[in-house]
């Protein structure tokens, strides 16, 4: 392999002829061998992002040469667009609080950026990786910009699918709005509910969940450009200091702005603690529901069977026939997994110390795939699950009949104590509810109709409009 | 003892004559004993208020005789105003998805009010427990209504506490704002910060989780009175529907307002989850605030020592004159224990399944206890610590002197591979970095000076108003 | 109330005059305001246990006046008995490391001695809390120690009740073996299965745990008396290094031994982390039983219905005649509260720093909880669910003979895909998979009575001994 | 693309003609697009091993043709000498309890043997995936046992690296033992201590993660195959029964055992959970390992400065010479994330259903990250830190000389409260320590000299041998 001589104050190393990375890309590569993965695509977008910005910025406030600053937008233009990728090979779990991150972007960018120039790779005095690229930046600030940059890039796509699970959920609660079945709380049966209201109770959780997201987003728009290294902004020009967020937000078409207080927004990661916070509460109620979903369809005959999942694969490798609820299975594990994950971000930012903290590199990696792998299981719920749910409309009604929980509609009329009598005679003597009544002469068999129909035993009368609303036009 | 019988659908049990519970609560001691511990008073009082403004309503409503009704109210308001606390026996940590919470002050209501109407305890003809003092409720729409109010009483005081944390830290960003220090990042020199900004950004940490707070309580104010079981609202007639959130907004002074979707109302709990892991995140900062107090005040001889926190107890029953940051050892330790509490209040969550989630009794027993013990550990935090905190003036400069961080700002100068060399030779030889600058003839001792100033580097130049402020009208 | 002046380094306090405490405790009161719980039983009378072997280890080596260790012994055993209890009055949340708690301690048996000599309360020069009580100690000997001790005294209880629990699973195994009733897996019909298999099963996991539990404890007999401050063993003769551990197993029957590294053993609380993370194993196992128990006692009419719980308490003050699975529920609630304890555990055990871990105490304060909640909720789950829980016969029966899934079992015969078509129709048309395979002629009426009886179907074969057994010596 | 179609119960889908695997993986393929990541090799490898014993026993036992049964041990042999890996295409987190994954395996395998056979892929029946590769199996024995399989692959070599650790830091206490520093408790300074002493305590502590890894290895070995569905062993005869766990030692070299009880062995997964928990006990004995070598290498000049850590790569971007402790700070970082991947893995446990539980995939995704990245931790621990550690001597003894902790050794001679009252002045007028004791006349300089010795004053007198050992042929 052909290589080329690199040093920097640590002495010299031997990098490949053809590599964009350079001498401090190849130890951390050397140093931080844990994941055997690379960092993530968004997360190099940013960085690409941030540097071009900041070579804008320096070139109109005069201190960069032009013919440098173009060429390092040239160069992150390459990036942004999707090139050079596989030429970050830092480990996304490494020590030095995203250094290694960032320099693997200088040196890439100033290398693309010479070559461009008609110079060859390595060659820095063209463009200094340091100097130029990183020019009015350091680490603790850039690192921290692109994390957040790379969530405001990865949530709104996670938010469109929850919005389509919402959109799903709606229609099942048309769907199945005449669908009377038994209600539970504890396994226990309750009284009647509605299977459409079921789902509609789904979709306002959801719901809930994408308001959440949509205003958690704003605490990755305060960042912390032109800190430099511990928020003083030293080696900054106030020309730099003053336009850095603007040009950001030209360049990426996110409305970021600048931390009043860019000492804390250096040091603190509580808006990623935050994020992850309201991510991992949507994993809870996505979680909740899968489960719900799979004991509604469980069976085909052992269970409550009220439901039926669409049959996505063989469900054994042994048993013929069986279907399984894959899909609110992978479901819940990706909940779990991000449950996980919140607590790894949470312990991340619990220690920092002082001026930074250097955990951001395990806190990104645990973030990004939270959010990515809540939008894969979204999109996987809505697609092969959700959208293909058919009532058992026979089972549901079979359940309710034979069911003894609509003798809490009586207890107005006969009170707690009889009723709790006759749901004991019914449920020893096997007779129905029903009869019971008729036969101690209770209430007539009118008042019975009236009473027990589960029609609008299930009909919320509150004054609010519960009818299903799909989003079209939800603004993310 | 003197004992009186009660009887329910399982069979008849001895109750204290004197006690005002009566057999369900007696059933749910027996089968709970698990903490030792009673619940909460402010849960208590929360049962009581919500029992008054539906008896308020139904009287209204004219579904309750008026005599019971303000008998009833007579007994909450007994409860509210702080007795028969100790009538509440049943262990925070109970199977029943609170039933026996509810019913502990259904009994213990309903028997106040017997004796109140003249009768004798027991006596359920008069005031039933069920019929009257439960009529149009459910355990299931009483007890996660009770738990937001006791949220919504408990919240305000820790956020009070933060807010004098606040403004503890701003005082003393006032005070420390003309002593220069180094800056560390990752326990390594950086470049020089001013203490008063150390602590100005502690300030403005906690000001997020303040309105982060303030922001969270609103996951409280939807409540789902009028769902009872399961949230069709069965058993309730529509004037009570429509009037009971109004009657408790009255009764409670919150502006408590009826879930759109009572069905999700009563089985989702992501409210309350929100509202832990914003908790959460402030123990995040409080734990990282306390770690930086704990080593920037090591020492007294060989750590950092650049502040002192005041000396609150002997620190050692061994080592005489020892002073240990006890202090910012228990914020941390609180911290651990809400950040602990925030995973089984996810995980109880997690399992709730269908119309129902039963596991509310373990979240609220975690949940309140991380907000009383955030708004100790914050009071503690600023009386015993902050408020005390003084600067060790002589040791900032003395390590300022020493250290070579203030190399950096002379990279837009001379470059960042120069001024490396700088500062290797620096370090290996103890010469200082202006004096080799000198020596070298890199500037003149006029430019360095101007360079090398402490407290031009540490002035940030952007346009914000960086001035401490007092919070002295909070709207809480 | 009368008071006494104290004083120490930091002051003067008034104590009250009856408070067997001091100076150093009462500071500890007012600067740690955090559960307003106090210390456990069971590590006040660990103190005391140390205190007392410390004096009778000083005594001989002749450090120690006999008269004063005489009496400091007197003190340790009426603390040991079970008075002076309420004079520990520091919160178990503490910042210090636990001196507040050692301090208390001393205070309290200075004191005691004192008046057994015949001095008063706070006349020190008779028996000294720091230099007669605290004698060749350090709080950071003693207190981790303390909480081993403690750990060590309570954990045989919950492994008691887990061998209760075993038992009255096996004779629920017993009980059952001639139930047959539908396996499930992922909640979908799976092969037949006796429902005493599935109680054996749950005995054979919770026989783990108690065997985990029982290695574990092995981790607490590790101990670090003699350490003193740091591991060094300052202000320790050798006699006293020598011996201190022996008369600590005199005086505690435990088979303590001294750490070979004191270093390590005073620093390090991994052995907690372990202690915990196995009772974390056991919570998951109890929560996954309490789990499958409320499944299987789902309905009374629209749940499985396998099995029935006794009835506890009636499950909802609206729905007359419902009772819920009470038990279950706590169950899982407690495992849920655990599982939380666990990680604020392993926190505090992360955070460490050098020579000492100062976290111990919030580490106690959840370990506890755990094992003494965990011991009453296995308890309450064998005396008010095991033991009573009865098979439904018939509903087991029905369902099985319903189902499809022994299709499985002639798979070796017809092959997995012919098989899957089976069941595929008998699924479709109601037909039963014995009707088919007759009608189709795929086998005989005498090869499928062979083939599909399901108490061959449930027999394994292997050479294991599969009879439940009932531990009735079971050594702890 | 050519393609092949093949054919299951749900119908017909175009699979690559190149493909080794087939129908049931490509659905796979389809329903979970989760995490862009493919199962780990180490589990590829087990599913191999599996089939291969399994196909041994089937041949025995003469109920697989030894043809075919040659062609699949052929198969396996194939892909466990790492071939055919890119043929696993499920991604690892999975709905449907492995079952995607076994028939991968199974797929892959078939197609492998029908090649071999001469067969063109896709001819099913001279080698059937399910009647052939999967016989005598279901997913739910093969799934956990291959789990397991791959974590006494993958641990070992975890092991191995903490042995290492051990020598390594053993090495450094006996290079340090002349080291004398001030130990610090709380930040707070303490007394002295050797530098080796304090990492003859870390490798004490990683010591005993090593001995709690190799036991819990234990818990991997007791294996459920033969249990195939649910643990009642159906379809599966006496012989295969008795001999598969036979066959599958001979395969792997482990000493794999029947589990007594299948059932329970079927549907719990607590002994990974076990093996989880010893796994994040390692990781907080690391993470307080590498924070301390963080604190006590900061510096180099404003911190306590007592080691340096090799150089690894430049600190900063902005800041010369600037160098970080990255390694200890990725070790913390890899600590964090497999804390989080326990809770993960914890609750996929808890959430197991009756006679399963499916959520094994998400917990093998967990385990094995936490186990790879752990071991690779370690190694860069070694490799690029703890071996290249030097002592700043001239550091330690300074801020000895300075601290005035010594003062507790005197607390025998003069009384706690003397020795207190002299450490105030020693602090507030700067004199030492000893002078002041001198000038009191309260000891003579003899008497001085020894009691003060730090040499003395660090060593331990305790009966045992506190020699550093290398273990150099420590059984794995």
């Amino acid at each position: 392999m052909d290589t080329r001589i690199e040093s920097d104050s640590l002495g010299s190393l031997k990098v490949p002829m053809q590599a964009y990375y350079g001498i401090q890309t190849l130890r951390a590569k050397h140093n931080f061998h844990i994941t055997n993965r690379t960092i993530h695509p968004e997360l190099i977008i940013s960085l690409a992002l941030i540097k071009k910005a900041s070579a804008i910025t320096n070139r109109d406030a005069n201190h960069l040469d032009s013919t440098i600053a173009n060429a390092i937008i040239y160069a992150c233009n390459e990036i942004i667009s999707g090139k050079f990728h596989n030429e970050f090979i830092v480990d996304p779990i490494q020590g030095g609080a995203g250094t290694s991150s960032n320099m693997n972007a200088n040196e890439v960018i100033a290398n693309i950026a010479i070559e461009y120039l008609g110079g060859t790779k390595g060659d820095y005095f063209l463009v200094n990786p340091n100097d130029h690229v990183n020019m009015s930046q350091s680490t603790n600030d850039v690192f921290p910009t692109a994390g957040k940059l790379a969530v405001l890039k990865m949530l709104p796509k996670a938010i469109w699918e929850i919005k389509r699970l919402f959109n799903a959920l709606e229609i099942k609660a048309l769907e199945f709005d005449d669908v009377i079945k038994m209600g539970r709380t504890q396994l226990q049966d309750a009284v009647p509910i509605r299977l459409g209201q079921s789902f509609h109770a789904f979709a306002s959780l959801v719901k809930r969940d994408m308001t959440r997201l949509l205003q958690v987003q704003n605490e990755m728009l305060t960042i912390n450009m032109g800190a430099t290294a511990i928020g003083t902004s030293i080696n900054v020009s106030s020309q730099y200091l003053n336009s850095i967020a603007h040009n950001l937000q030209k360049v990426t078409g996110f409305k970021v702005v600048q931390a009043e207080d860019l000492i804390d927004a250096t040091q603190n990661v509580d808006g990623f603690v935050c994020v992850s916070g309201v991510l991992k509460t949507y994993a809870v109620n996505l979680s909740k529901m899968a489960n719900d979903l799979r004991l509604l369809s469980s069976g085909p005959k052992t269970g409550l069977g009220e439901i039926f999942l669409p049959s996505k694969q063989n469900g054994s490798s042994i048993m013929p026939g069986k279907i399984n609820p894959v899909i609110p299975e992978v479901v819940s594990q990706v909940a779990f997994n991000v449950i996980g994950n919140d607590f790894t971000i949470t312990m991340a930012a619990e220690s920092g110390q002082l001026e930074l903290n250097a955990f951001e590199p395990v806190l990104f990696y645990n973030l990004f795939e939270s959010i990515e792998t809540l939008k894969n299981a979204t999109m996987t719920f809505v697609d092969h699950c959700i959208s293909g749910i058919t009532a058992n409309r026979e089972r549901c009604e079979e359940l309710l009949n034979e069911s003894i929980g609509i003798v809490t509609a009586l207890c107005p009329y006969i009170g707690y104590a009889r009723s709790a009598k006759i749901a004991e005679k019914a449920l020893k003597t096997g007779t129905k509810v029903k009869d019971i009544i008729l036969n101690e002469g209770l209430l007539t068999s009118v008042e019975l109709e009236r009473l027990l129909n589960p029609m609008t035993m299930t009909q919320v009368t509150n004054s609010f409009n519960k009818e299903p609303v799909i989003l079209d036009r939800l603004a993310i």
